[in-house]
């Protein structure tokens, strides 16, 4: 089966292992690599080898110790540029070679973010970090840039010695480096197999600080001490997902906090994940993005989809995982409030794409398009709502733990597509085919808009948040006075952010009511991001203009894309704001992740 | 930790993948092979790889195509010999390379049984089987021969055209030899990580045929009929398996039935069962051989001891298993009646080896043991009632069930120590601690004989046996007339065996005692293996002249040394016997299994 998304064949070879060799130059912007596959030939005679890189100066190429030939083929918009390295001999079925690949990445590498001292906290050292998802990995060195290849890896990488580098693998020691005094090497080692995309680096003056058994929280010192409480129930968590799931295999589970233009909320890098700042609400109240990055420790690290076709394989299950820990800490009705929460930024997301959009397939075709386009929460929500159905469908919570538990054995180490899944449900449900067979599959997998059924929630924490908000799409100007600050007292940081979701589901709320809500509930002054940026994009679509500032601020100040995007797109909708808004993305596009500027770019019609 | 059955260093280098062609040379009886191993250096500066050799000539060496220094060590009496190859270039740690030898194996080779075809059922052509277990992979191919080191493996052998080839791996079909008309190469991958005692090759006359989805069936044609009933319940086996230890990733289960001379019962070879033929008792009776090697498929191929002093967390949860799916199959008694069975069988291995003999240790120290001679019951049967003992303790079959599961995903496609396996035990118990700090771990696994506590047993079944035995031992010459053929009317073959497996406890009966219960039990006529074996042994015991022909016969018709060994060591005590078990021996060592021959030679006192 062929990834659309990548020039690798990984039907006529596999990656088994990386052995890698890094040095970071932040004068240059630029990562020198020295990367040696063990490759494993799948078929007999096999001549040629093709790898995916963009944005990459190639030097050498040798195969078993030989030089080799190479060239690179004509580049592609977003997929890059294939190397075609010619073998020295045939390879035959089974038979494995060592391919050693000198390379040099661009300061333009859209995986990588450089950031001035400036940008940091501290003010005084540089920082770089990496962020492969989906398709970046062949931006920092050659590989079979597919999620259907996995191998192990081992590296060392070069940095000036009052730096410190992580990568998502075990820690194995630092060593002065030998060619150079005012540097340091630090070694990695990563024996679970895993897909390029979960290659991770980070360099940076980082401080460590132990919360738990197998927890380490990295960042820069300034933020050190508000990560560890914030993230102190980490390994809480992490038992909890293992009632749920079963061992953690990967021994550590360290979480970097990065700078604010880490372009996601968490990125579930093996043996480190990392986390944006925005959730440092100061109350423990978005660790849920952490329970999220634990559950992707098994589905999506060890089960991994096979091509980005089969995202919603890695997120629906990630985001089922993450809210059944959300129901052992917190209850079943916070579950159960998430779960419609997730069918609310499902709508959100099919409103956004327009109800017929294939992208809003669980299942997309991805022929021709670059996969950071077509993210969204399709993948999580509508994932998250079939898998949630079958729940209901086959036996409640208890019977389908079992089957997850069963998939994620069956799969682990390997990759999986839809097929595959469906096929495992069906056979672990043997005796419940005649329901399997009622599930309109069609209409879920390749069908654009919300899905043919909705999942029973019990409402009774988000028939709370639904009154209020009907009383304020139902409010005259005259009724505004009846709103209290009162009205928030016994609704839970969750709940605030449905009532919002709510209101955002419909018509824009009038500029009045909007200016009385900030009166009474005073969001203007919230910390709570989740709460914040639906808080204000409620005002943009309002066409209040006070709250252009804030919305430019927080669109500027955090890179978190499910945030930022949203916002550029309010305020460019928002004829009063437009201008502004383009200004202020063009004063600060270069010290913006390079996915993040290239998506708003798109979004504010302007070329990159 | 080392290893004190091998040469090989797993804590300096690793073995990924190997890349066979072999090459089977009836005429000379030998393999040559050209193994091409992927090495992962575990340390820097490595400069020297060790791998194990018995038997073996080794022609050339190469690394990373260069060719390369080797030379053979000091020969060990068990050990064999170890290869030192001087690597021409030092290797960094987490550096792969490939390392090709090109070698031939000696005619003598302890793994390899190469039959005449008089010594087939087709008599026409010749046959060879291999059986690594546990340190004879090592006289076929070079190789890191410790299950501590795994890797995938892939395959091409060439055979006489008119033979098949199969391995422990997947089929990945054949093609004229190019290089020689009047032979075919049988092609193999296996991609599931194994240690080298699973590798395993038999070629010969077979056939195959297909008994369920993922299973076939192969054995001379003679036996295929036979073969094809006795294991027909193979797939509902598999499901009953997967129910109680997760799912199968090994996607075929294929059996091989064997000639007579295979020493054991069955061999988990992995996608390819080997099986004694003695299993054919034509009633499905000993089925429960199967049922065993299916739960190997989990604990043993999926999570492997780590060294051969830790072979119980093999036996003993596979024996666990396999007692799980019996109940499953044909009720919770008769699990209790096999549990309680095993027990005796524990009883009798603590009487031969002597109950202060170290050996008899859960964890026996194996420094200058040969592996092959401490093999006994001990790490099936203690290993067994420990994990009973602790279902018990813990909360019965369904919690001890969870910790089972888990244990196995936490260490799939990995090795444990018994150490590991104890650690994990307290950490999935992390509640009872106070239950586990109870248990004599000391008297458990680092004490010679019995287990300091007898699990109790469910007795309904074993009741029936107990008391007819105690009618046999308590009965005078006068009381004999009061037995008769109805006395076993109501008993299964399992009770049949358990009857007489407790008369073996006992002081020998008086001869005129077995005379009598042959005149009413017919014992001589039964084709089940353990019944019939356990009979002779009481025969020779009683010292009945008549039974010496037939104990000769057994032994000498059938391979399996766990019947042929104490048969003759039974014939061997009886003065009038000795003579003739020693030239029969003498007559047949030819035709023996290699191991067995050696076993058997050292019990009968004759030098090999």
């Amino acid at each position: 089966m062929a990834d659309p998304s990548s020039f690798a064949s990984p039907e006529q070879f596999g990656t088994k292992h990386l052995h890698l060799k890094l040095d970071v130059d932040f004068s240059r912007r630029v990562i020198s690599a020295s990367t040696s596959l063990t490759v494993r030939s799948l078929q007999d005679c096999l001549c040629q080898l093709t790898f995916d890189t963009k944005d990459l100066t190639i030097k050498e190429v040798s195969v078993n110790g030989q030089t080799a030939k190479f060239q690179l083929g004509a580049s592609h918009r977003f997929k890059g540029t294939p190397l075609e390295i010619t073998l020295p001999f045939p390879l035959a079925r089974g038979q494995e070679v060592i391919v050693q690949i000198s390379s040099e990445t661009s300061p333009k590498s859209s995986a990588l973010q450089w950031l001035n001292p400036e940008q940091t906290a501290g003010k005084t050292h540089p920082y770089l970090f990496s962020q492969c998802q989906a398709t970046h990995c062949r931006t920092i060195i050659p590989c079979q840039d597919t999620p259907s290849v996995k191998f192990t890896y081992y590296s060392q990488v070069s940095v000036p010695k009052e730096l410190v580098a992580l990568m998502s693998a075990l820690r194995d020691g630092h060593i002065p480096d030998p060619e150079d005094c005012s540097r340091k090497i630090y070694r990695f080692k990563q024996n679970v197999p895993i897909p390029s995309y979960l290659i991770a680096l980070v360099v940076g003056a980082l401080e460590g600080r132990k919360i738990g058994p197998r927890t380490t929280v990295w960042t820069e010192k300034e933020f050190l001490d508000a990560s560890a409480y914030e993230f102190a129930e980490t390994e809480t968590m992490l038992q909890k997902a293992e009632d749920l799931a079963g061992p953690y295999v990967w021994e550590q589970y360290d979480l970097l906090v990065l700078p604010p233009s880490f372009p996601y909320g968490g990125m579930e890098n093996p043996c480190l994940t990392f986390a944006t700042p925005t959730v440092l609400a100061g109350d423990r109240s978005l660790a849920g993005v952490i329970a999220h990055e634990i559950s992707h420790s098994w589905t999506g690290n060890l089960v991994t989809n096979r091509t980005w076709e089969h995202f919603w394989l890695n997120e629906g299950h990630t985001v089922y995982l993450e809210r059944r820990i959300d129901g052992l800490l917190h209850g079943e009705n916070l579950r159960q409030l998430l779960a419609l929460g997730g069918w609310k930024e499902l709508q959100n997301s099919v409103n956004t794409f327009g109800a017929s959009n294939v992208l809003t397939n669980l299942v997309p075709n991805l022929h021709e398009v670059d996969v950071d386009e077509a993210f969204s929460s399709v993948p999580y929500e509508k994932g998250f709502a079939l898998l949630y159905h079958l729940e209901q469908l086959l036996g409640g919570p208890d019977v389908f733990l079992g089957f997850l538990k069963a998939y994620i054995q069956r799969f682990a180490y390997k990759t999986v597509t839809t097929d595959d899944w469906k096929a495992f449900l069906y056979s672990y449900f043997k005796d419940k085919t005649d329901i399997l067979d009622k599930v309109d599959w069609k209409g879920w997998m390749h069908t654009p808009g919300m899905p043919p059924v909705q999942p029973k929630y019990d409402m009774t924490l988000a028939n709370a948040c639904t009154a209020l908000a009907n009383k304020w799409i139902e409010a005259k100007e005259s009724d505004l006075s009846s709103f209290s600050s009162e009205d928030l007292k016994d609704l839970s940081s969750y709940q605030r952010t449905e009532f919002l979701t709510q209101l955002l589901l419909h018509e824009p709320l009038p500029v009045s009511h909007v200016k009385r809500m900030q009166e009474v509930y005073i969001f203007n002054d919230v910390k709570n991001s989740e709460i914040r940026f639906r808080w204000l994009r409620l005002c943009l679509r309002a066409k209040w203009e006070e709250a252009i500032p804030l919305a430019l601020k927080m669109s500027t100040e955090q890179g978190r894309m499910k945030f930022t995007r949203p916002l550029y797109r309010d305020l460019y909708n928002f004829d009063k704001a437009r201008d502004e808004a383009i200004s202020t993305f063009k004063k600060n596009r270069s010290s913006m992740h390079p996915v993040t500027e290239m998506l708003v770019a798109k979004d504010l019609h302007l070329s990159s």
